[in-house]
């Protein structure tokens, strides 16, 4: 078991004005060991740039997020979509990130229809598993609160996206828990217990649910500590599963987003002291 | 099977700035049949005043709303909570109405155990059910979309309703199968079918999901055909499940209550012929 203070990575969405280069120097200058990037940040400075950066400061990427967007109808959508996800894989892979975060797509306009969207997503992870298996990197699909149903996600529930990883090798397709998105749910606990037990936890993902939910829904995410989630039951949940990973804190909140990076940073890594890692710390029973 | 136009109930919401006389009005003028109404108007008017007048009018109540609020966590909290369900059910027996939906609260201030809120839910629903039986009224579970998980109902899917009420007989917990509430929620088929063979569908509320989500996101319920929602999947699946019943158009939308409530009324109509009423007319096969 790793300390769970050495276990925080910062996701590059909470401080997203920063470039990657001033990303993974904050990151390293604030004694972190890992970082979640996002593609647009690596992109814009070239994937192998980005890739011998993070190496030279020492850290660890524990995703890159993300790929995706499944849902096309079209055959050119389709296509588009396999094909950028084949580049995120190898972009997943030039970083050393083991996980390429995949929020699926919502409903293609005028569309709706979601149980055939769903099927969707199952054909096009049918033909994004090998690839994933062949670059060492895990499609790790991440179910996103229900109000993303439509516009953004068609994957709701853990339970859903284990239903769907279950076609696909552990290696090849995990699960993301992120309080955010499934804290609402009663089934939420037990399908953390089977993501642990099939091996498929791909990442755990904290920030809280800030109310009243912003007027863009997306930015409500919030400070661990400022909203309505209780991180000691997730966390313990997570660690109870058998998750020893990285875990990453991502925030999209326009408030959080205005503020000098650095205190961002600092706050990020004492909410997490307080709130998160106390509760990861479950070990096996030791042999006597 | 009743013809499916004739099944069709006006929510007072809907026409939120009408009074229980207006609403009485127009409902009966339109040709409708029923009503659901809100305790906020019932009072204004007096119980027996309202029952009087809907009854004048040759109307139906098809559900009264609303009870619930159940999670206080105080004695005192939990006393005002019972006294007040019970005075709902009365004001439900006195309408006529068979159902009395129950929302069933969120966390309390300060307060982020979903799991003991839940808990506390099902200890209120043990003192309210032999009330509700002894009135011959329903308490109706409804399960409010999980982006109102923490601040409004702890209920966030038919399922976990459909495990709630299974404590009760059929007579006294149904729950509410409210499409904006419902919609996202991949195991919803599935309980919308175990619910008929429970017997337990209490209302089928029809609302469409707009997006983008309201600033307010309790308006984000929209005229059917304005949103997501495929009401055509939701409504058969109602009636494959059994349900012979009025269904209810509610709907929280600050540009609907801006308007002129004939026309909206008129719309809802419309809406309702062309969107959902040919998808409720599944009736068994007839004998050969």
């Amino acid at each position: 078991m790793r300390d769970a203070q050495r276990r925080l990575s910062l996701n590059s969405k909470t401080v997203d004005r920063l470039s990657l280069d001033e990303v993974v120097e904050l990151a390293a200058d604030t004694g972190l060991e890992a970082v979640g990037l996002w593609r647009d940040r690596v992109q814009e400075a070239g994937v192998e740039q980005a890739a011998r950066r993070v190496r030279g400061a020492g850290l660890r990427v524990s995703s890159l997020c993300r790929g995706g967007f499944l849902t096309a109808s079209s055959p050119d959508g389709v296509r588009a979509a396999l094909d950028d996800n084949e580049r995120a894989l190898d972009e997943a892979a030039a970083l050393g990130a083991p996980e390429l975060v995949m929020v699926v797509g919502g409903l293609p306009e005028g569309d709706r229809d979601l149980v055939a969207a769903r099927h969707r997503v199952a054909e096009r992870l049918d033909a994004l598993a090998p690839l994933a298996l062949a670059r060492g990197v895990r499609l790790a699909l991440e179910p996103l609160h229900p109000m993303f149903a439509a516009d953004r996600a068609v994957l709701s529930t853990l339970e859903q996206a284990l239903d769907l990883a279950a076609a696909h090798p552990p290696a090849a397709v995990g699960v993301v828990v992120d309080t955010f998105h499934v804290f609402w749910d009663p089934a939420a606990e037990e399908s953390v217990a089977r993501a642990g037990r099939e091996g498929r936890i791909s990442s755990y993902q904290v920030c809280d649910f800030n109310l009243p939910i912003a007027a863009d829904a997306l930015l409500s995410r919030g400070m661990m500590g400022d909203g309505v989630i209780d991180f000691a039951h997730w966390s313990a949940a997570v660690a109870s599963a058998g998750y020893t990973g990285d875990v990453e804190v991502e925030i999209f909140n326009a408030e959080v987003w205005a503020r000098d990076p650095d205190q961002v940073v600092r706050e990020m890594k004492e909410r997490y002291a307080a709130l998160v890692a106390p509760h990861l710390a479950a070990e096996a029973p030791q042999p006597v």
